[in-house]
């Protein structure tokens, strides 16, 4: 308890500095393969901490056969990752403290009030694409970080600030800081948690199911197979996995969820003529799955499902639906509540904030899969953003909870870590 | 019984030029919009044959504000409609033969074994797009109408010859001949029957279905409302309807056919992201219409469906469901087994084939519809044409059986209209 008041009083004169850090963050767009530009702003921030810095362009063979590798991005050049590590002096535990750098496309333009990479600041909020997602998180890192450091506060743990790439499109840089070597005894992602924390997260995957069926006149459609009327069956019996893979979730943290681990139909395009019966249909979905599953278990599921479909229908049996796996892929993330990290991020918030923080599982899967699954760190996602904004428009962030969970976070740090006297 | 044995003869010796004119117009491509040089030359044959001509291009208000017209063209300049007529000399019964010039597009030119406007012939059958649909049918028209000519034999009725554009897109052409006056005792349409006789003919029309959700995050999906699930819904409804309507069907007619009138749902796009809730989704569809019932009464069915799913689902109620009809629209057709016309066919389809025809009701719209419903005009559909081969790759007709169907039609004009002896 020795430095907090010392740290709280500095981040509170600090208020403006971190707002503005933000904004020039928020100004450069860096959606995917334009990430450079604000990479370059948070290296050069780094820098002037005087972190060690390690800046690298992912890719390679052990990065692109790893199985958790899910990416159909050509080319990473001119768009590095980034890990800074504050080094301890020895005998703490270490800490990885991960944010993204890429953003989502801004969308329809013309739904925003403001030009989306305003970085304007009204009303205690500061607008624009990434400010909730998550800019505003990784500038609440960064000033924790600069708060021991302004104040000249020895840790015994090093703290490891990783600043990734493509988190968006299937987590390739947080992977390839886990190849890299880097794991450490805990993890925050200050993803746009709402201030919640989730010490468990929802894992995703995308499919794609392609229905054949026979092609006839709509006149005479008995002549035909409906590709149509088989997905039918397809999307009925997905509903009915859906449904029983969630009866068996019992997790607390995820009774506020109607729906806890989702399959999500997004799409179907099937048929191209009023009159014709369709000879093809493709649905395109999303998979969640349970922090306590894997992905090939998940995966196993929905093949059974499909392979029960198609053994039980004549027209399958001889035109089997086709199951790809493509696109994007999060693996889930698992921490037990009472972790000595949920402990102590607990406790950081309490202090803070007044009251215990809301403890929930995401319903969306972030890199703490990745972090905890194949860097074996366990990971809790805590942070400032606003999850309804995130990806729309009008994007935005309460500074107010920037700078709360900058405070709880380097709280955190104090006492995870450990203070070297 | 009089002149038989002369028609057969001469039709018999006159087979070689028959399949030379449906070579010529085979050659010439009429899709939509280029109906011009294969008109041309059928006007050429009617002038040399002697006919009263009527050429003109359709429009103007009375057509396109007919309730029955249904065509989004934009202009019939240069593509004109003809009429030709076999002035009987007064006291029998008249007859339109009526014949459309259009022909679908060829689709993918690779599934065909030869040039798609060839017109070759090979083992008895003449190929190419519109060889049974239906240029062969308009030929075996000329050839019977040619053999009355070249034999001298003058009819009391008037023979009304009309060769009219846009029948596969709804009907204008013949649309416009009935407002311009065109009406008979009877008419004969030779769409590929495969030589059967149907007195009725299923009406058909377009529908587009435009169904509302409520976009949300696939990973909590609850927050959204799918306007895939609502698709659902409305397909199963449409699917009971279908069911509902076709019970009623009992017409001995229709005894071969599964569905008499289906219901087909030929097209569905909703969706744009695998892990988004789909807040739209479009549903195309074609449905059947009962020779005893009319175009209104069958939309009115399928409106009320809807207004129900409407008020049944708290949803909908808010954002209801929209229907519109579009596209293409063929009103049904329906005559008794026992009308003159008929009678006369079928003893002249005996006569020449020794056995008598199979009668049905088509599954598919004609014009028949138009000229029997907005015409007063009793219709037989009765062609040479191959159903199946019709609108598909390798079109192809028997000249055989152009030549029997010519030699059935000449011998029923000759009872029909009564010779002038």
């Amino acid at each position: 308890m020795k430095y907090d008041n010392q740290i709280k009083q500095w981040l509170k004169e600090n208020r403006a500095r971190g707002a503005r850090l933000l904004q020039i963050l928020v100004r450069e767009n860096s959606t995917r393969g334009n990430e450079s530009s604000t990479q370059a702003l948070v290296i050069e921030k780094c820098r002037q901490l005087g972190l060690a810095l390690d800046i690298w362009e992912i890719g390679g063979a052990e990065l692109k056969n790893h199985p958790a590798y899910c990416c159909d991005r050509k080319s990473f050049d001119g768009n590095p990752n980034l890990v800074a590590v504050l080094k301890g002096t020895g005998g703490g535990k270490s800490i990885i403290l991960n944010g993204h750098i890429d953003v989502v496309p801004v969308g329809d333009e013309s739904s925003w009030k403001h030009d989306p990479f305003s970085g304007m600041i009204e009303c205690g909020k500061l607008y624009g694409r990434g400010a909730t997602d998550m800019k505003g998180g990784n500038v609440a890192l960064l000033m924790a970080i600069e708060s021991l450091i302004a104040n000249g506060i020895k840790l015994k743990g090093d703290v490891i600030f990783q600043s990734v790439i493509e988190e968006e499109s299937g987590g390739a840089g947080t992977l390839a800081a886990v190849l890299r070597g880097y794991h450490a005894d805990g993890a925050i992602i200050p993803e746009p948690t709402n201030m919640k924390l989730f010490p468990k997260q929802q894992g995703s995957m995308w499919f794609r199911i392609t229905i054949t069926g026979k092609a006839a006149h709509g006149g005479t459609r008995y002549e035909g197979v409906s590709a149509i009327e088989k997905s039918l069956f397809v999307i009925q019996r997905l509903q009915q996995l859906e449904k029983d893979r969630n009866e068996k979730i019992t997790d607390p943290l995820f009774e506020k969820f109607p729906i806890p681990i989702p399959i999500n139909i997004g799409k179907i395009t099937s048929g191209e003529w009023p009159s014709s019966v369709p000879d093809t249909a493709i649905i395109e979905g999303r998979m969640g799955v349970s922090p306590e599953e894997t992905i090939q278990a998940a995966q196993h599921e929905m093949e059974s499902c499909l392979r029960e479909l198609n053994e039980g229908d004549e027209w399958l049996r001889e035109n089997p639906l086709n199951l790809e796996w493509f696109g994007g892929m999060w693996l889930p993330g698992s921490l037990g509540s009472d972790h000595p990290l949920m402990n102590e991020l607990t406790n950081s918030f309490i202090e803070v904030k007044g009251a215990p923080p809301i403890v929930e599982a995401s319903p969306w899967g972030t890199d703490g899969g990745i972090l905890s699954t194949v860097g074996n760190t366990p990971v809790v996602v805590f942070g400032p953003g606003i999850t309804e904004t995130a990806h729309d428009a009008n994007e935005h962030i309460n500074l107010e909870d920037l700078f709360a969970a900058s405070e709880i976070i380097a709280l955190t740090l104090l006492k995870w870590c450990e203070v070297d006297e």
